[in-house]
């Protein structure tokens, strides 16, 4: 059965439905949260107990979701009328073969298989005539290949474990002595296969962007809503640093909002060419639900480009700062549930034939990461009342902190982001920051500790 | 130790703190569920397995909160460093005992205690200089005593448990053929006492309105901040039934939403005069937290009356327009949990002196009623696709629907709500109420039902 054909059924269903969502963490806690109010009932898996969507769940089952057995266990068991994989480190065959069963997989197994190998996504989105940086991929195995294939693509380049996610197993190759420490992150810290790397040609692009892109019902068909494009920020380690959007998009397209320069023009140029790009590329997914859209923009003798790098199917890190800026209910996380349920989705405005949510105030998230010398378990914060003075804390009440550790590089573990709202992006990116950088916290006995200082948002680039 | 101290000491301490929730109905999972983001330790207790809020919550206990040893049992059992009455079926008694103790009840104990019993709110709101309607107290048991009663205020009027909320046990009296079964609603619905009833005269008033006011940590001390006053209506039989606010109030003040005389200094006037009087009753009262302040607005010859009703130490059922109207974690439910955690609240404009939220647009909610044949355990919903194109409908995940039956009066148990936004008030109530209406229930092997057509929000009054 088609997409459209199963939301109709759905959303004609009677209430309660239920959902199976596989990985409950902090994205899919806010996918719970929206449910919470409308009468779902609720069921987590997680390769932990008390994982942050859990907590909302009206039960959890904690397992390795590499493992199909258990993954279709808990689908024949629980019966549920929709599946959403939040993880990459599941059993993608096997999600597959539920959908053949039957089963109402998200956006659809398919697409969820593609998204999270590197290179099946590379060509589909080539496929669409979408550009992407210059990249190659190669074995983590050997050294010595591993170099070559760096040096072929061409210094600075990123280095990607080809199936993973959120920057883990991911490194910036800056100069030669990087290399080594690439190859071994990618080796090491892949959320499922680390004996493949892809190098990409570092993109001189002006700003990156995420399109949280909604495919849900329209009329009974199916069409898409996008949020304004989601400006974000990395740091050195290739991680989800920080985000931010506004309703007047030529506060940071196309060059940033760390630009002095400005062109109401170009701006709308490139928030088109942002949505045409998405389009092209969830529509060649398929399926229901919100993906994450990473693309690059680039200005050059006045010609904006967009180039493609990845794609989340399902919300995004960076898509979190909706939480605070979308209108209530149409967070990343309430998009999504609408969308798989066989919602509709409203929209504000419409931006060469698309349809888009407006938000509601410039707003920016900020990563809130635990220090690295802060580990394991009984975790507490403090600093609360300050760094709520500027910004909302999503705390993701993980019950332990742990760093994805490579030889050379340590990813440190997200435990919240800070929200906040400003009169302009720029301020409101300040406020975010400022309010992670008050927080202290601690693991059991260790020190309180404050993350540390990075080298702030418009000095990444 | 005063109520700002508390709540400086709160601020500063490292999270997660833990809260206890007495009474866990719809208005305190709100509460939960935006503590559900910021890593807050929560118990539910309820006098049924499964309640709303427990649904959100880390555990529950179950038994009937009229029981203080069993209230304090908990309170020494876990700790909490908030106590939160969301009930007044409880024992207040045991509350002030507990505050004595040290521990920290949310408003205050003895607000709770003044808020449940409307004698002596009826004092306390005088002692403020406002007016309130003109009313007697009378004990049920006997008809004839009751009926004078009645007759010396004077008919119409409307006849209240001294000791009860969410319009359990009040019951209007047009005429002289409503008195009986007056009496037996109040003496067999209260929620706590029924012995005592409270005659109110009839205001001829020109609306109704709830002023949401949060006291809470300015500064180091203690401040207030509004929402814009919600207009609410009620049916017959003197429940909630829906409520709505603007950004503009002279939308709906000082003669409601469908009046055609619109006068934009009378309005100005008749916020103000709410806010003064709003604050003069909170002052009094003390402690930090959300407030429902019940007010009858009126105009005669140019001049703006402002009368007093009921008070609710609480978020209210008509705040629940804020889920929607407010900006992310403001509603009500997140202005209490901010509130009586030591956070500040913000605000969006200054109205002669008092801070002001401002709401998003147009709003409204309307009940979503379990319709009298609708009755006990496995509920279910459908028709909601047709109602999710209208507004936003908010579930409660009641597991089961019992009505509180008087012996001439039923009032149909409250599921959820139908949340809309409108371009104006009266298009956002229209469609709230379409959304409402078009949602059919069954419990059990019920047939499917929707909730009777009222006589509709313009005809109420």
């Amino acid at each position: 059965m088609d997409t459209a054909s199963v939301l109709r059924e759905l959303s004609g269903k009677a209430r309660p439905l239920k959902v199976v969502m596989f990985g409950a963490g902090e994205l899919g806690r806010e996918i719970f949260r929206e449910a919470r109010r409308s009468w779902y009932e609720l069921v987590a898996v997680d390769r932990y107990q008390g994982s942050p969507a859990a907590r909302v769940a009206d039960r959890e089952y904690v397992f390795d979701m590499l493992n199909g057995d258990a993954v279709r266990h808990v689908v024949e068991t629980e019966e549920p009328d929709v599946v959403i994989p939040e993880i990459e480190a599941i059993d993608t065959e096997e999600l597959l073969e539920l959908e053949r069963d039957g089963w109402f997989v998200v956006p659809n197994a398919e697409a969820a298989r593609v998204c999270m190998d590197r290179k099946l996504l590379r060509e589909r989105i080539a496929e669409q005539g979408v550009p992407t940086s210059p990249y190659t991929f190669v074995e983590t195995g050997d050294p010595e290949d591993y170099r070559e294939a760096v040096l072929d693509v061409g210094l600075p380049a990123v280095s990607k474990a080809v199936m993973s996610s959120s920057g883990k197993g991911s490194h910036y190759v800056h100069d030669e002595d990087d290399v080594e420490a690439a190859r071994l992150a990618a080796k090491n810290e892949a959320r499922g296969r680390g004996d493949v790397a892809v190098i990409e040609g570092f993109v001189d692009f002006d700003v990156e962007v995420t399109a949280i892109t909604t495919r849900h019902l329209v009329d009974g068909g199916m069409g898409v809503t996008f949020a304004k494009p989601v400006w974000q920020y990395q740091t050195g380690k290739g991680d989800y640093h920080g985000s931010g959007h506004s309703p007047d998009v030529a506060d940071y397209l196309p060059w940033g909002p760390d630009s002095d320069r400005r062109d109401e023009e170009l701006a709308a140029e490139a928030e088109e060419r942002v949505y045409d790009a998405a389009e092209g590329i969830v529509e060649a997914l398929g399926g229901a639900g919100v993906f994450g859209v990473e693309l690059f923009v680039k200005e050059a003798g006045g010609e904006v480009e967009v180039l493609a790098n990845e794609v989340s199917p399902r919300p995004h890190d960076t898509g979190m700062v909706t939480y605070l800026s979308h209108r209530p209910g149409l967070s990343e996380g309430g998009l999504h549930l609408r969308a798989v349920t066989g919602r509709e989705v409203p929209f504000d405005e419409e931006v060469g034939g698309h349809r888009i949510l407006r938000p509601l105030h410039p707003a920016a998230s900020h990563a809130l990461k635990a220090p690295g010398e802060v580990e394991g378990y009984g975790l507490r914060y403090r600093g609360l009342a300050e760094a709520e003075r500027y910004a909302e804390l999503y705390l993701f009440d993980k019950p332990f902190a742990y760093h994805s550790k490579g030889e050379h590089v340590t990813c440190e573990e997200r435990m919240g982001v800070a929200l906040a709202r400003g009169h302009d992006l720029e301020e409101a990116v300040r406020l975010s920051e400022s309010a992670a950088h008050a927080v202290e916290m601690r693991a059991g006995d260790t020190d309180w500790s404050a993350q540390d200082e990075d080298e702030g948002h418009f000095a990444t680039r």
